[in-house]
């Protein structure tokens, strides 16, 4: 069988994770060099899953000959510099969302990409959940007729450290939560010409120090006319809940579940059943199949399902919607500029 | 609007219901008259309902020439006198499960139905519950293939008290929580040959001493070899609960539901929600669309629905699962006899 | 039994309804005269009911000695001169949401509640649903902690008619559809400062010939900052769904279900259930419950839950998601004058 | 990290799950030599996972002084010959239920375990399933009292090919699908005492050829008298339904779901979803979970959490449950001998 050798950028939580999946999880790929800035924590993932090669520098892993492809995961701050080198080297790049939190900077990773020609696909793993995978054929078979109104919730279990969730890093709620459902309405509905938004202090009193919400919700107007709502919370501390509908003119997708174990607790006039703990919980095998598919897009020359375009367009969406919330005005997509 | 009117005998919990319904809930009826060996109880309940007539015996009742038709709901002990008074004196009856806890009254209602010839319907409720008949329409209308498998699981969600559960007069729980199992057995599969069971005292002690028991499982064959299985206990402490699958060679129907109020409460990892109390809460339809169906019967000389003849059978059924599990052996069904 | 005299006006398909309740179903009424100016309605009514009265002028119904108190259930554009009148006899009144189209009518009604010191009940059943009044209860429970995000949904399963939805007489999708969810907004959060809106005709051509949306997404910033949203479509064509959220700091209630009967049916790889066809089925309950505590609040001399000032400001936050539709900017309710 | 040496026999489809689990999936465990009598298949495997022996004779393997344990994955059939080579050559052992459908090989296996005291681990993968894990968590918590009614449910959603099923090689219904329901049944509630079964060929004719039952229900009685009860369909047409319910004194646990995609299609009057097709997508985690833990169970010492006697109980019980069902007696479980 064909595989990719495969370089990996970044071995944070997920990164971790990745690294199980490219050195053992997936058929397609083989790891044959990771990388971090944390020297020892590279030594020890190569060890832990028998990859040749550790580099400190990305730029070393990129050049490294024996590097195939590769997979971005690093702080967001970091994807701009190290894209554009992948790119450039002509290794077919993978880089997890979102692309940046400046448009300007997802504008030059893009200008990048369409400059060298090389192959570059954008982590947006929602795509590759059986459920929205499910939903995209049902509404692609007219299952539910003309799809007009798009609905996204997006729930966390727990906020997130304060210096994570800072807006100087994370890009604030909008991006950082809200890109995965802004990229849905993309992808189910098309382009959204403007949003509205609201959002507040609600729950973590904290927040206001870093200048992040907890709670905001945005609405969307398609450039067609039809219509959408992201709601995004950093308190559904019952569980991570990710829910998306799609009313069509004819029914209606829902995507989502709450109940992570098969198990019913049923005692004196009560039911109960646990939750889904958090996003790995959920997704887990949405990143390992977004992974196998982006070795089988760069094996099989096929293009990527989700491009550099898509990422800026969906984290345009999403500081347009930041504007939004600042101003209380109906923002225009197109009016964000790099 | 015609209107039939009615007589009723017997004004305890659910006695009370029924006045509720005959008197106002349902267009085709009108209470002319109650009767309880209760005076006082017969009074109140004539003046609450504005019903005209208020009797201590129940043959004046019969006799009372305003009676049209008689509902029954009388203890069970009663039934075999009051049914054959009204079948004798040619008002069309309903007559509350079981019919008897002994073969032999059965067997002389029977006898006095088809001598007199006058209408009467027996008491199974769950036959108009508009799952229950949902679930008959989709059988008869092949939805699942032919079915092969029937599955009654019947909780009580506490039990009652040892004087209504001693056999003596409850005919034990095969008979007084089973019978309703085993008439949609015989409603929506056909007649039954033979049964095994099982039971024990294993949450009340105190049944003991009366000598019933708290949990059962019988098993039955159907005439032509198909299977069903019924399991039935007192201690459902988290409420009620009564689920039916059939199986069928195309699929499967369930019937039943947990959750009363549509309320979900998600808290630190868990979802809960509430149960159906008890079966008033969740019967409370079928038991007025049936004597709503009893009235649209006699008055438009429809047959009954379930007669005395069913109501002798699966009582016939519930005796011979008491035998099998007293004895360990398969009891045919057939051998059971007044 | 203290029974309240009640008189009804207005028998359309909900008058006939609560006709029926009034005479029958709820023990502490008595149903005295019925008016509609259909007389031939009316006499029918009367007589289904075996009611005294029947008039076609409402006003000769308020003026009837045998009337105690008023149930107005008549199209939207008479409720002002009826309620006023009503309330002017000194006869306690409850009125049918909404309370008028026009804030100035809603404003001359609550002006004359004030002047006349009349008992008014304001018709706003969904604070009568067992699962809303639950949700009310875990709320003041501290169960999920303090209430942060309010999310509402509505859902018809089929357009009305183009002369009802007519937004000169039904005053558009937010006043007819979403009154109820911005009356839930201010029950279990408080007063709205602003809303936010979008909408637009995407399921149904015809609609815009009448100058309606049908479908539409509000989002409203409640006075301390809180947050809410409440989506409304006509194409939900599934079934009718209503869900209520409430997001708290320590967990979140969901108020609501698409599941009618209790059948699952299970065929090849699929299992399925019905739904909730629409708002009687889901709401007959909530209904019965509403009258019945109006005759008791009379009776008992207890303030009514929910007054014409409920109906005023709930139509106000309506009227300014209108307008904020209309023009994408963020309008201030306060700012909606009559 | 520790990393125990494995042989895997047997390369059918589990097989090769296998392969794959304990060549990448478990930190814990590599895969050094594959034995299959297809020599194509043995080789085709070593090359995919990267083993380097590739044996076609299972006493090769266990002889191979690279294997420090075993696993057996083999036609039940061969179980007794190959699980006696490994004990003897003192490889720990894993092996595949049913240990035989032989009670005679079955007590062999279980003499040759006691006398070469190596370790043996019987594969019963449901006790590792995060459901039936929690289950037996909350039980020992006391959270539903004490447990008193054990029921199962397995449903095969359609019927293995005839020479499959064909009793002399499957054991028969009780044997092959039965004992899993069975090993739960003694690991959650204790030792069964008698049992009575029914069982007939109702949805596939062509069963009767090879002499196996395609439905088959078995109530079972516990020693200290508890009560218990197992059906099993290959008609299970619309899924893979696998539901335990424990009843207790003081509440219930369910485990099981249906739904395998999180997604919900709501159509005119009707929401749908899918179900989980068949055992592996079921128990996908819970059979690397258990293989998991024999690794470790082997690398520190631990004591088998399933053993041979597990094996040769669960057996006994779906034995004695055959004869039942074929005489219409209770079966004393103890009276079934090799």
């Amino acid at each position: 069988m064909l595989r990719l050798n495969v370089g990996l950028i970044g071995l944070g939580r997920l990164g971790h994770i990745y690294a199980h999946d490219l050195s053992s999880r997936i058929a397609s790929t083989r790891l044959v060099a990771v990388a971090d800035i944390d020297s020892d924590l590279a030594s020890r993932t190569a060890q832990a899953f028998d990859v040749p090669h550790a580099h400190v520098n990305s730029s070393d892993l990129i050049a490294n000959p024996d590097v195939e492809a590769v997979v971005i995961v690093t702080p967001t701050d970091t994807h701009c510099q190290i894209v554009i080198n992948a790119l450039t080297e002509g290794k077919p790049t993978f880089c997890e969302k979102p692309p940046s939190i400046s448009l300007a900077e997802a504008s030059l990773m893009a200008e990048a990409a369409a400059r060298t020609g090389t192959f570059f696909q954008m982590g947006f793993m929602r795509r590759f959940d059986p459920g929205y995978r499910a939903a995209k054929r049902q509404l692609e078979d007219g299952r539910i007729g003309r799809p007009v109104v798009f609905k996204a919730t997006s729930r966390d279990p727990f906020p997130p450290s304060l210096s994570y969730v800072d807006p100087k890093s994370s890009g604030g709620i909008f991006v950082d939560m809200g890109i995965h459902d802004f990229d849905l309405a993309r992808w189910l509905m098309g382009d959204v010409k403007s949003v509205q938004a609201i959002g507040g202090v609600l729950a973590f009193p904290e927040f206001t120090n870093v200048g992040d919400r907890d709670n905001a919700i945005a609405t969307m107007t398609f450039s067609d006319g039809r219509l959408g709502v992201v709601d995004l919370t950093r308190n559904g501390c019952y569980g991570y809940d990710i829910v998306t509908d799609i009313l069509g003119t004819e029914g209606t997708l829902r995507v989502g579940y709450l109940r992570e174990t098969p198990l019913l607790v049923m005692t004196r006039n009560r039911v109960a059943h646990d939750t889904v703990p958090f996003f790995m919980e959920r997704f887990e095998r949405a990143y390992r199949l977004q992974l196998e598919n982006f070795a089988e897009n760069v094996l099989l020359g096929r293009p990527a399902p989700a491009t550099i375009h898509d990422g800026v367009e969906a984290l345009r969406i999403a500081l347009a919607a930041t504007r939004a919330c600042e101003t209380g005005a109906t923002i225009d997509v197109s009016s964000v500029a790099a």
